[in-house]
């Protein structure tokens, strides 16, 4: 059984989908639309055998598709993938699943009411790091989880119809939640438009029931590109540095304190590491690739995704609180995860 | 002329200072005084000409004393450096200044109507990469500065009396102020204590009156060491990393985006960099000499430190608004600056 | 025009020359060879549209095919170029071209004969960072280039037919070629096979007429890869790191030495540089992209390549010449240059 | 007891021996002398204590002194601890001991005469690094030692009585010898002086009984400072990084090698990593006050200092072969460790 798949959208990332697609076995890439004809030159340039087109409905028209996956601008994910489901394809949609958390209810409803395959692209829960990750924490190695903290900055590739968390932040939300299993309580968040009205730099900050925080950090608006994770649990910390080449991940004994007395610079400026550090071997293999696999299995098999609607959702709900604190000068806003609306919670008065 | 110097406080950092004193010219380093007689012990093991003592007010009372160094946990700094002022003596304190406004006033009022010098260990002001920023920003190299980020984070050394902001955050807070030359309006904070009640990983949020934010983190619960500071301009950006050992400063040309199409995983990953990269040579010295040198000469000429009372003022300001906001939940605290108390500026309500 | 390409060998360089060539405008990806079935089961699977076949011999006699791209074991290069330059094929080859002087001079006599592309490939010379340095070089910004140092190390690898000089200097020498337009007089080499009888770490000392001498280093037994390249000029210096991923080449003033006296530890510990560093934008192209137009190009209109046969012939009788000091326990040999023999310097007795 | 310690050379490397003694419990810092009195005025104004003399008689002939330390030009090491060895005082050599091996032969031969301690600056031997490599190799978690690499490079302090193998090597020397507890039986050297007629880029090759190779590489012409240490067991790689400020050790597992096939720019790039890797914590010190300490100790129980006198001879002796072999074009030399003279090994004619 090949599965036939259709892209929407042959811009930035579309293309790394399309590459990815037409290299899968059990998979056709068919089709390709953009609205831009010289995109779709190249992309013929690139991959002759691919169908291409600027009206996307003749992908989901056509009754050779299986599959239709969505890179566009976010504001059009709905309408792509709604149309899509409706169509009875299985669906992928880039990160963020849509622009809020009523538009990923109702696909994740069509998604179910067609029996179809709804998968969002939250591409880091494919990468080596984050599995090993998940392995040592429900394997208990860390301890308790106390604190995370994200960092996710470079220059550039502004976006216009989004901001900077809605952007980026999706991948450390997806990172977190799935690491952790939990749920946040509390976001509240900060952040600013430098070269726009739109927020290029901002801040999050998530408390959990159990005591557990959680910093995000997205800038779009910084020289030297970073994508840094700590996660500190009682018994041992994770560093995970996205952009190292070779070591990506490293584990930290915690450690004990012990007094420290410094007679010499030398001393001072050379402290502050207790206990061993491992650097595990990890798989190897392009994200995008294991993704794309897997939505294919899924969609062979029916199969539920690592990276459903579900969880497309959750994320978008927490990107929604962060909007709304932020359009609240920074409030703390309780997450409503019982399909409530989300509430602000006043600080207690500290005057 | 020499300026005889008594150090109150062996612990963790006076060893450094008492270390600097004895090897600075046109000092003498003369008493030493802790109640831990096994740390007294070390210093004289280490300088045999040094008297030591148990009693610190034998440093107060000696007429030999010129200049007294405190160097003790942060609830004493008021007693230590009021005392020695209201004696004469001028007065280097530890960074806080103290813990709270009202002491901090108190002391600079002391150190005023007595005439003597108040310095405060702003100790990274002194260094070659904070000197060699300012004088870039000064110039107009970055252009109008828009955001700032720092991280100042490590495992363990955690305090008791204060939490990891009133620790950590006074360099952050006193290189941004020194190198922008603007008061914040706003500040709010988020934190949490984990391995006690104290905050140990806490975060702050400035919010300056044109435009300018900066965010400052600190924590004393992450594995791997990192002391960073970002600044962007709208026309370069300083990345300063004082955990490289040799490479400190990079400034970063601005550079322009360019439209992103990446057909491979390669070029994806490699990707996110425009512009060349300077770093420029620094001055190398042990910053803390450089700050001892800068004590004694104030002490001799009766000159205004460049990390005076007033600067001490400024950043404790800041952290009592840190606290406030804390304790508000997160609220934003508007600092003030003429005098008024703090108040919390309720945000609106976003339900 | 549409250059037809036919690729010899699938193992592990082949999927990249043929995924390349897949995507070049002007190139149609025709066909791929294989012994082994499995890989081209596998290649197949990734571009159903190219013919694989375990018979290489239906490449070289297709009239459809203009161009064949060799990426098999060394010991087969000159078979397969040397057949597909008689059947009036272009043809690239990997690195190195053949495994003797003789067998690339044969090479390079039939493209010449048969007036046919013949390319090599050394890869690096249509990197970002070397064209960058000989723009550099040739601008004089380095003054008079006096040593050059490589690196290039990783862990296994390890290959049969050749030993670790022949699998991974041809880099450094077509770089060093490339970059200063010299020619060594003197080689010496040493190594040993830890693993087998075959050197799988070794290196090599380059003397150059006008003073200026190179160090070659390549080891399959390093944990840790490394592809470390320093120039030093009288007046600047360059290090090029490729592992880097974002930073790859670095300009050093030269600075003026200063009389150093060091008093704390810490003074010591970050001391010896002087001067500026300059970290330039690079062009982020995958460099085999950028050789697989330039062989497509040259097909199309017989330009001589940058990395022709004739630097193929200079980087292969080098590595001759290495041979020829190893299995003479690291004697100093003469680099023929006149067509005349390699010959053993014999060093002066030093008894 | 308390051993009086007097210097003799107060340039680059004295203030540290003197800072080290200073602060050492159990040695005093009697005196100090150099031919430089602005040096001398220096440190008297660091150390008051310290009685200073541009006359080092003073210190041989002092009945109050009881080890000599000497930090001056290696030309004068053998005059100044020979008189201070007469004398009957413990001595301490900077490296390397002297510049002879007939020099060395004599000191070790006075110190054994009469009964004192001779001690040389193999200041590696006292790192957290080394002693932990030392553990590891002792406790064959390396397995057969294969292949050792080391690389001390970086810009100026250029020697004008020595080259640099003669000035950085002994370190790298040192580390080889203690850690594999072998006698290399061949060394062959290369090398040049760039900026002047002395060696100022040289590397050494050793070829031990059991097939262990090693290549040492010193520089003082490369911009980028680099201490860096491979060691390559049949079990277990070690790199030592001595730059690294936190994690200057990685045990690397030796891994399995698998074939790879890489479809992808971006796997290639990524590649060439097999197994964990471990970074043990160490014990962090300044090596010079471990170096003190140690010396202190041996001077008051008359114990063998784990550098004594043979260590800094099996040292020289390795350098007077370089010098041969430097002499001689780069041919091998065997080292002689039977008392015999060091003879060059013509290599085989390969004509």
């Amino acid at each position: 059984m090949t599965i036939r798949v259709g892209v929407i959208g042959c811009g930035y990332w579309g293309p790394n989908l399309i590459r990815n697609v037409f290299q899968m076995k059990g998979a056709e890439m068919a089709m390709a639309a953009d609205l831009d004809a010289g995109r779709l030159e190249h992309i013929s340039g690139l991959y002759p055998s691919v169908h291409t087109t600027t009206d996307y409905k003749e992908i989901i028209d056509s009754p050779d598709i299986d599959a239709v996956m969505v890179a566009t601008p976010v504001a059009t994910h709905h309408r792509f993938a709604s149309e899509a489901l409706r169509a009875g394809k299985h669906v992928y949609v880039e990160k963020p699943l849509a622009r809020s958390v009523a538009e990923v209810e109702d696909l994740v409803e069509l998604a179910e009411g067609n029996d179809r395959v709804l998968m969002v692209g939250h591409t880091f829960l494919y990468t080596g790091a984050v599995e090993k990750m998940k392995a040592l924490i429900d394997d208990g190695e860390l301890g308790a989880l106390q604190y995370i903290r994200t960092m996710r900055v470079n220059l550039g590739l502004f976006q216009k119809d989004i901001n900077v968390l809605w952007d980026l932040a999706p991948h450390d939300l997806s990172i977190i939640l799935y690491l952790t299993g939990k749920l946040p309580r509390f976001v509240s968040a900060s952040g600013k438009g430098h070269v726009s009205d739109v927020e290029d730099v901002a801040s999050i900050y998530l408390e959990f029931d159990d005591g557990l925080v959680a910093y995000v950090f997205s800038s779009w608006l910084d020289p030297h590109k970073q994508r840094y994770t700590t996660i500190v649990g009682d018994k041992k910390m994770l560093v995970y540095d996205d952009v190292e080449p070779q070591e990506k991940l490293r584990i930290y004994d915690r450690g004990v304190e012990k007094p420290a007395y410094y007679d010499t610079y030398g001393d001072f400026a050379f402290s502050y590491r207790y206990g061993d550090i491992v650097t595990p071997m990890l798989k190897n293999e392009e994200p995008l690739r294991a993704l794309t696999r897997h939505f294919v299995e899924c969609c062979e098999t029916g199969r539920q995704p690592l990276t459903g609607g579900d969880d497309g959702l959750t994320v978008v709900r927490i990107l929604e609180a962060t909007s709304r604190s932020l359009a609240a000068g920074g409030a703390k806003v309780e997450v409503s995860w019982e399909g409530k609306p989300l509430k602000v919670v006043a600080p207690p008065s500290a005057a």
